[in-house]
């Protein structure tokens, strides 16, 4: 075949005998609640509802406190996905972890990406995308954004890693949490029974909670050392953070919800997943880099066949805090029009594209200690076999 | 010297003979009306006062109906250089072509391109940077957007080459033209005098004088046939258009002005233009097209010291009307929070950003007949020799 | 009791027999998928599930184009209410009109208007609210915005009075409207059979759909004269209204829905309803007028035991063509950053609330033939009688 | 004469003698630098620019961060009146009080109060408006925000009071500060210095100096206790407040500028001023209120006549923080749409033209300690004699 070969480890396994196998499928919206191509994917026999492990959603709002794109995307999904599953809607989130991340600012065009795992034939072809899941317990409301979600958090990486059969840190490429907040209702909850929480601010708990779980990461990953780890130090720190995190804060959950994707020996399948750390918003050659780690090795936008073999680009976008990128001045920051984030995430999307040659590209803001301030990390998960 | 050779005709005048030479400075700006850059390089004697032709201006407003940045910037221009030049601010205006562009969303930075021309001893070097100017006499409101704008546009142009020494039309590669509006009082007016407009509404005029306006460069240049123009083609024949535009529309002027950037045997200087067409928002390859054609050879991001060789980033953003960018659905047209042309700003300045490397960035919108739609011009001047 | 008497007729059924009695709930709404309150009217049997006729909903979306918080009500409205209904979710929408209106600037309160037909005992009292219902056949495409739309409505309209038992259009003082939308493919199939279609903006054809909605109700009841109405007339004589009208368009119907609003002696029960039309953005006279008709004899804001007597406020707000309100500018239909249907919502609810103190009001927006130019009219749901 | 009798007291100088008389007119603008109308006052001889003590402008831009309506029409005052004056623009700022409010959401209509002094003969009319002005010294950065700030603006305030012939702090109606802000240089500075600043946050900064300026305008008519004033209480204590201060925060400015107005025996003329605090966003009763002490009479919409009568209206506008109005949701603190001071704006701006019938009213925003959370200050200045 005519694909470069990928850099991965030789096979262990006995070709033919059964191994998990995670898929990734791209499908389009044409609103938020369009899950007609999620469900077309079930009903064509391309993923068995019961195989999904995951579904991401980049949908068309804010992205910000009163995006209710969100919750519209999740209603929609679980619905449909309760009808295929025999079960409640309710019974589904149980199931499959449904992240949604609003907000395709510039030319991002929304899309869901449906994760699922199954067993298929080994074949003798080294590493390939492997995916597990692990939850923390659910957290008090004293607990969030500060160390005791931190240590939660990095622990239940490692059982999600062990899950995924992925022993070595390094095989770790992106680790996906979807965390809780604080609401009036928890706050005053907390304090009746005399505790304070980390702030009476429930937007900036979704801050502190990403960031708690992205130092999580960072901690269970290697990235961080534990001795530089407080509760102050989360949200102000920005010198500690994951180069492989991508958090999201959810009101309707109380727990940390983790995915993580590596690449490992245990696994089968075409697909395979690399990542790199974007410095700043207009980093391409971390972008590259991680396309060559994956054996694309055209040095401009990637042709047709070659983007076509790119399932999905995930990125985190921020704007610096010092208003400056390469020391030239952006307004992201000073714009009371529209919030950074939605200037920051229509940057990385271009950028991103340019690449890329697509605009169906996952990139999410709110990158607190996911990434070095202003910058983020950027993982791509393409098919690497025929 | 270590440069690349630029692709250039030979030399045909004696070294050391004066040769005019057009001069491209960019400063940035703290605010709209912060002009202290453009000031310290007549402070400085980097540039003669006197030299100034044009000002070029990238500021932070919503590039919109609303956008008083604009506005401001002028201001702020024409009390400065009033000053310096011994003249009032409304005399700065007709010396010198102030064209403001607002919208910098995404992480572009705003900015001020200074553009001059001087004597200078020639060199054996080749074609050179050339600039031309040129106005059409003052519109009637009736003839603003329909064949009287396009036709006086087309002869302006062709002034503006003579001027500037360009006689091929494959030498010219930007044409920016401010050009007017309707006002309310402008149509009531025009209707005393027993005269219909183009359309009563204010806005949509700017983009029908702007759409003119680049059907006339179309026409001088050679990229359309005149048999397919028509009062009605403006506007609504996206299939016909300048891929050498670049038009904004303002309130307070009744001609066209035009200048005119080209490549000159006659011209001397280390500066060079080149331009290609991007065919979506994501054309990388074209602006890598423009790099190529000044002698940058690198595949990937412009390392910083080539990214300082470039001068000067132009290209003209919008969104497709069909909603689609390579067939991926973009949300732009829909959002009634954003204007269209933020976003498309935001994604084109995103695309030039992986290119360049930098982030100051001349993307303006409204491309009305200025490349393809969904589409646009982009050139690059740039340093090519020492 | 210590309630003013409302002008109303004698009544003319016997005391005690059965009658219809329209029943009006007000709730609030947390979120726009918040139907806790309006299913706890079910739960606490204020109202009967089988009973319910109409919920309108005013949600916190932008209004406009890519509004999906009406969406996201609908759906959880459609989720809960099959439940209750022991019905498909596809079955509630053909049982319950569901008008929902996004937009809750300035101070507007998230709610939702629940009304109920239910059969009561007849009271002494005179005329009291009726409701009625009726639909249009399915548009074709073609026939959206024009005539055909016109003259389907008008009959729609008779035949809801005959329902509400309404003889006299003096007696009727709302008729909500849903109308459908152009899309792509609605154009597209029209085009098929070889017939244009009254717009090619899809955005546009919303108001000409409200429009042509409008002036059927201004048609049925006698507020123009049928032979000023062609299509040409519809979104262009913005002379030709309802003052009684309030549409909304919506993707998911092709037919028109009806909803008559007036006052009848054939029905019973508390409530009764008046109308005013607003000439302009601040015409308080106008609501004040209302109030007047349902025996609020305050001058000033209504205390609160009067605001409470108030069931609902409906009120159609638009900016201004001329961009003027009794001669001094408004900046509404110049800003490019939030839509000018925003801006009157806010002008409007601010007017509103400081009659009847309180923000809980329903205000839309898109007001095509319904009221003046720059007004729109004004009706008051009350609770008149103990 | 036929205006009915406004409450003052009774006239203690000889009628004819010369007398000081603060004059306000009111005049519109097309865009934030068209002064063609404040000019047109000096053209015409309506005022002498010698007797102008302060103007403010309401601009119709988004009154946040990146609002530079402000400063273009503050430039375009600064050219116009340094002609008139015979002076440099830097100087009108000296001479003249320009205060520059932005927003203008909802119906509000931008325009320019202009507030003047002259010598005039004294009537025998009991209390007219007066006016004084006071500076305080320039504060050093660490004084922003801080209790330094409180006690030199009381003081100020003082000496303002003394200028303007106000003894009784019940006299006062209206105390308008323009007070500094923090900048990263400014904050640099000071810890070059040794010292720290109330907060690190720059547009944080404008809130504190703000709300400081407020609790020095408090402090000096007696509407809190000094006991209660700290540091911390600054931006937290929302029960301290005052209910006649209206501060804007900008950033050409070090030191405090203050301009006391209220009604004095010792000043002749027309025009008087009344105040009072509304409790919440749809306080109509409190405009009602400041109406009646000025001798309106009537309970609804001021009739055109009337209308005339009212010089000038000034509202603070602010959302609550509760996210409530009167016990029911706004949604101004989550909406990533647009800022929560604009919705405000436009509410206040709603209910204020309700009672006045005209919207070219000036309703600022960011009220820290300028009436009570969610409320804010309302003053009117009206003719009351002829």
């Amino acid at each position: 075949m005519g694909l470069p070969r990928w850099k991965g480890g030789a096979p262990f396994f006995h070709p033919g005998s059964p191994m998990p196998e995670c898929l990734v499928f791209r499908v389009p919206a044409q609103h938020p609640a369009d899950v007609s191509e999620v469900m077309g994917l079930v009903a064509s026999g391309a993923v068995d509802v019961t195989e999904i492990v995951a579904i991401f959603g980049k949908t068309e709002g804010n992205g910000c406190v009163n995006d209710f794109t969100r919750q519209l995307a999740v209603m929609a999904l679980e619905t449909a996905l309760a009808t295929a599953l025999g079960c409640t809607a309710a019974e589904v989130g149980a199931r499959i972890a449904l992240v949604m991340s609003g907000g395709t600012e510039g030319g991002l065009s929304p899309h869901f990406l449906v994760l699922a795992r199954r067993d298929s034939p080994a074949v003798p072809e080294g590493k390939a995308l492997a995916i597990g899941t692990a939850f923390t317990q659910e957290f008090r409301a004293e607990e969030i954004g500060r160390m005791a979600q931190v240590e939660a958090t990095a622990a239940a990486v490692g059982r999600a890693m062990a899950e995924a059969g992925l022993t070595d840190p390094a095989d770790v490429h992106l680790v996906q949490v979807k965390c809780p907040l604080l609401t009036s209702a928890r706050i005053a909850e907390a304090a009746a029974r005399g505790h304070g929480v980390a702030t009476h601010d429930t937007y900036a708990s979704m801050g502190l909670s990403r960031g708690a779980s992205a130092l999580g990461i960072a901690l269970a990953l290697g990235e961080v050392d534990r001795e530089h780890l407080t509760d102050s130090a989360i949200g102000t720190r920005r010198d500690l953070f994951s180069g492989r995190a991508s958090c999201s804060a959810g009101i309707e959950l109380m727990r940390n919800e983790i995915i993580v994707l590596g690449n490992s020996q245990g696994w089968t399948g075409p697909l395979a997943i690399a990542h790199r750390v974007m410095d700043d918003g207009i980093d391409l050659p971390a972008i590259r880099g991680v396309l060559t780690d994956l054996g694309f090795l055209e040095a401009g936008q990637l042709p047709p066949h070659e983007s076509e073999r790119v399932i999905a680009l995930l990125a985190k976008a921020e704007p610096s805090h010092d208003g400056l990128i390469r020391g030239r001045r952006h307004i992201m920051n000073d714009d009371s029009d529209i919030n950074a984030t939605r200037h920051a995430r229509a940057l990385v999307g271009g950028v991103a594209a340019a690449a890329i040659g697509r605009t169906d590209l996952f990139v999410s803001g709110g990158a607190e200690h996911q990434g070095p301030d202003g910058g983020g990390p950027v993982a791509v998960i393409a098919r690497v076999r025929d």
